[in-house]
């Protein structure tokens, strides 16, 4: 049947039965596409009745359909004519792993991270109201996500102003992992009493029916009547924020989902309709390890083991030389937002489970508790993605920096990501930290680089931000250096000052290929790893300045602001004129695709380098 | 009294009556300091009791007292030992208007934005229960400050995990002006039964009273008493945060407030104690215009009337302009995070109330339901300080950027903003948004051109920023253009190539002025306004650079990534090597003091500028 599906509307047509079907190939072209590709295979498992039901009852793209993150938003793409492109799914040139604007008219917004729907739904919301238009306005939010401040802030906003409007709460009980906080206990009681909405009803019911005189009560019941309906008025969370709540539905059952949209369609208020789902469903190996499958590298699907070996990741390295330090150090301890296994952090939680928190998606919150634990004594660690850790630049500056608190951000995925694409890339993160004040910015080259910087981390007496990417790189013994690592310090790897190639993190792999490449060329070319890029080796910069014919910097971090940005703010303000050719990420986003593809779309690989770096030569010249 | 508190101990002998006493003498102070220094006034005299009583029930500095904003903890500070200080407050040198660690150790959190304590409460209250400690930690926060999405995260993770702590919600029914959001009418529903409580616990003893069997109850009565029970469970929206509420409570009533806050003092479980205050209390003309008096500028106590004459703001500016446009153009809609006021709104709101967004202090949300808006047909401009915007740095570059989204930003208070001090300058604002791709960002060096960039975001088809002070400049006929301006263009103000100053915002007007100096010097001084800094006047940078013998970037803006470092940038890309001297903000946070002072601190007055540049050329020739 799903060839055939071109555009949503088809779907009006039929029958819950013939949706059914509709369902079950969907779940299998999910588990044989991401089998493959690699991506967000759970939250899509779970999503497959509730999209349907979705575009039953509304009418996208004139309806406003808005995922959440938006990792569950493969149903919606294969049922909006994005069928046959499916098996492009974030690859280079292909559909994006996310909602983009730029790839459907159905994609009302596009989203990444997680909390920004309800907002953008209110705004879609009022500016039809200003614009006398009509249409439905419908946000998809899971419960992991709900724990965003922004959406408390957008829920509270909408409330204010009674704009009709439709949340659905997908209540899968899970974040990535097992979901935290306080609402999450909130959502379960809510779950486990289904014909909760049904006893209120009878109760207004009831509270209706007695009558206030001639009846024998029991002392204090007319008291006692009085006191029930002003809390009727607000007995719940989000009635306490103006939205209407309906629920719990099951999120697999079409028939209702179909019967509680329709209602919700017609409702003139903001209505919070929640949806409890199952993450994974219909593939027993994501079933039983929602986690596992939540995003998941490419896999068989008959054994559900990832294909190829697994890569080394910084997080782990990381994570166990904290623990390693937390052991003789019992001020340590560990944040993480949501994300104990793509951080590395599991590991510490395994050992010091009291000194481990995760604080659920809220990256603000957890800079200023990191913050607040560092002015009471304690050393926190938060373990988060460069990308994530954007919504924490105020903090950053106001919470951490002003105070100069020793707050450890351990930032992964920092640099260029791969597949997750533009939404998620790590490519700010050096702009926007390095510009704190009191801030120290560093990047290790590889593992053993890492495990020194984590070292350091201890003595700092200020907020440290290491940077690195996923997979751990190995320069071998030969690059190795041993004993302290001095704050601030470069190292120069290769001799050489025709060029001198300053790099940070990864590219400092790079910066050796090219060399060589380089050195083929006839051109001594010298590598220095820029290890801290704030404070920089002023010296070392200085002094290779003097005697270089041309300075490279090199990262895979946006040129604008960056480190290549900071060497020739140092040079100018220490009068050096040295011709500086600067390599990075342009200014622009750069989409989907392999890091590989990335790099080259960068003008970052080995061969790039070398290249633009003879093409410098010939025009300073 | 007050001369003889030297430490807020002393406080925990008196007596109501001496309490209250005190109390007046604070009110006194106060006024009396207010009205001649400026700062925030209504705030503090709200507070007087509620501090009072903090103090007679905890031991500062062993407990902690965290005070969000912290625009409200004068009363703090004169008790703690400042109170011969207190007269400084704001001034250079002197006592900063928020609370600083480096102050006090009685201030145990530095606070300036909204919406942080509560994290950095949870901190200390979880450092505490790790290092084996005892003692309490108290975060104070106002009911406006409660719509950030940040409280909602630090209360969801707080009442996950149970750790005592006290939330103080300070509920004076407003923000800075009238706080907004459901939240606040759910406080007003709280206010308005201060016997909820009672009844809620006589709601538990009849229940508890009522036999289940052998009395003749209404028909549903037992189903009823089983729905009820399961209601009172979670039946407020703070305790489905996991916190214990407790209140309505008088914020004037010592007696009773030293009640329940030792009460509170005993719990196991977090608190949150609503306090209902009334801001400006004691001073006729701060009660009957608290907004007024919020934060003010130095005033006569008799008449109340502000001194001086007012100055003409580049907010009002910006909002009668795009009053004008708006009249013209019906997709304008205007949004401001709780400072209709502040950034000149409130003239927008009165001829438009259908298309003016007030959304509480929610600068993430703000920005993203300004992308939904834009992302449906209609033209939002977000009015907003450059210290809060920080808040909104992932949103402007994922919600905004990423889409070339048409959202303008107002962006006031950038650069540095005087007596508010470090926590509000505004001298990041260039760092972090010129390296988001799609940004136009955009500085007017006086009203007239602040004028023509608004008449220009018309015209926008992608994201714009505008950066400007509050005090509007007039730099003349003699400087004015008229015409269209065009995206990315400069102005030459001065001929002259010896030496060139490119100069951003308010800070053209002392370019012109060192320009003088400089001619006195006999050193013929260019000046160019580079008022677009994103995109660049490429060509006429280059031209300029080409010819000139020092090219000297001029900001009031961080050095680190600013204006000066994107010149840099440029200037390497196009191999121009020209000598250039950036001047700004160094890497330091600037103390409060006024705005002539803080200039002079970074070495920007127009003497300043004028002999940094003749120290250039003496080394760079």
């Amino acid at each position: 049947m799903l060839e055939n599906i071109h555009e949503p509307g088809q779907i009006k047509d039929m029958s819950i039965k013939e949706m059914e079907t509709l369902a079950g190939e969907i779940r299998r072209l999910l588990i044989d596409t991401v089998s493959k590709r690699g991506g967000h295979l759970a939250p899509n498992l779970g999503m497959v009745e509730l999209t349907l039901a979705m575009h039953k009852v509304f009418n996208s793209p004139e309806d406003k359909l808005i995922f959440d993150v938006g990792h569950q938003a493969y149903v919606h793409k294969i049922l909006t004519g994005r069928y046959e492109r499916f098996e492009t799914l974030r690859s280079a040139g292909g559909l994006s792993g996310f909602p983009r604007r730029k790839e459907s008219e159905h994609d009302a917004f596009s989203t990444g991270h997680a909390g920004t729907a309800i907002s953008a739904a209110l705004g879609m919301a009022r500016a039809r109201d200003l614009m006398g238009r009509q249409y439905s306005v419908v946000a998809v939010v899971g419960d992991g996500a709900l724990n965003c401040g922004m959406c408390y802030e957008a829920l509270n906003d909408a409330g204010h102003t009674h704009t009709p409007m439709i949340v659905i709460l997908n209540d899968n009980a899970m974040s990535i992992s097992t979901n935290v906080g306080a609402m999450a206990k909130h959502l379960t009681r809510l779950r486990q009493s289904p014909a909760y909405r049904d006893t209120k009803r009878t109760v207004r019911g009831a509270l209706e029916r007695i009558p206030v005189v001639g009846v024998r009560m029991a002392r204090g019941l007319e008291r006692l009547k009085k006191a029930l309906k002003s809390m009727l008025v607000s007995d719940q969370f989000f009635e306490a924020l103006g939205f209407e709540y309906q629920g719990p539905v099951d999120g697999h059952d079409l028939k209702q989902l179909i019967e509680v949209l329709t209602r919700a369609k017609a409702c003139q208020e903001p209505v919070l309709l929640h949806v409890v789902t199952q993450k994974g469903r219909g593939y027993a190996y994501a079933e039983n390890h929602p986690d596992v499958f939540h995003g998941v590298a490419p896999f068989y699907v008959d054994s559900g083991q990832v294909m190829g070996k697994k890569i080394k990741t910084n997080g782990s390295v990381m994570a166990r030389k904290l623990v390693e330090l937390a052991k003789q150090d019992s001020r340590i301890v560990a944040i993480t937002a949501a994300m104990p296994g793509g951080t590395g952090l599991d590991k510490f939680e395994k050992i010091f489970p009291e000194r481990f928190f995760d604080v659920g998606i809220t990256e603000e919150h957890a800079v200023t508790l990191a913050a607040g634990m560092a002015a009471s004594g304690m050393r926190p660690y938060f373990g988060v993605y460069a990308s994530f850790l954007q919504r924490s630049y105020d903090q950053i500056l106001h919470d951490v920096c002003l105070d100069k608190l020793p707050v450890c951000l351990m930032v992964d995925r920092a640099g260029l990501v791969g597949e997750d694409g533009a939404t998620h890339q790590g490519v700010y993160a050096l702009s926007y930290l390095r510009h704190a004040p009191n801030m120290t910015v560093a990047l290790p080259r590889d593992g053993n680089e890492l495990k020194r910087m984590v070292e350091l981390s201890r003595k700092m007496e200020g907020p440290l931000a290491v940077c690195y990417g996923k997979a751990m790189e190995d320069l071998g013994e030969g690059m190795r250096q041993t004993g302290d690592l001095e704050v601030g310090s470069w190292q120069r790897l290769i001799e050489g000052d025709e060029v001198v190639i300053l790099a940070v993190g990864r590219m400092v792999k790079y910066a050796l290929r090219a060399s060589i490449i380089l050195a083929g060329n006839g051109i001594c070319c010298g590598v220095i790893d820029a290890r801290f890029v704030k404070p920089m080796d002023r010296e070392m910069l200085l002094q290779t300045a003097k005697h270089a014919r041309l300075l490279v910097t090199l990262e895979d971090f946006c040129l604008q602001g960056g480190f290549g940005s900071m060497v020739l703010e140092v040079l100018a303000a220490a009068n050096v004129r040295c011709p500086v050719l600067n390599l990075g990420v342009p200014d622009r986003f750069v989409e989907h695709g392999s890091l590989e593809w990335q790099l080259k779309q960068c003008g970052l690989t080995p061969e790039q380098v070398a290249q633009a770096i003879l093409d410098k030569r010939g025009r300073a010249q």
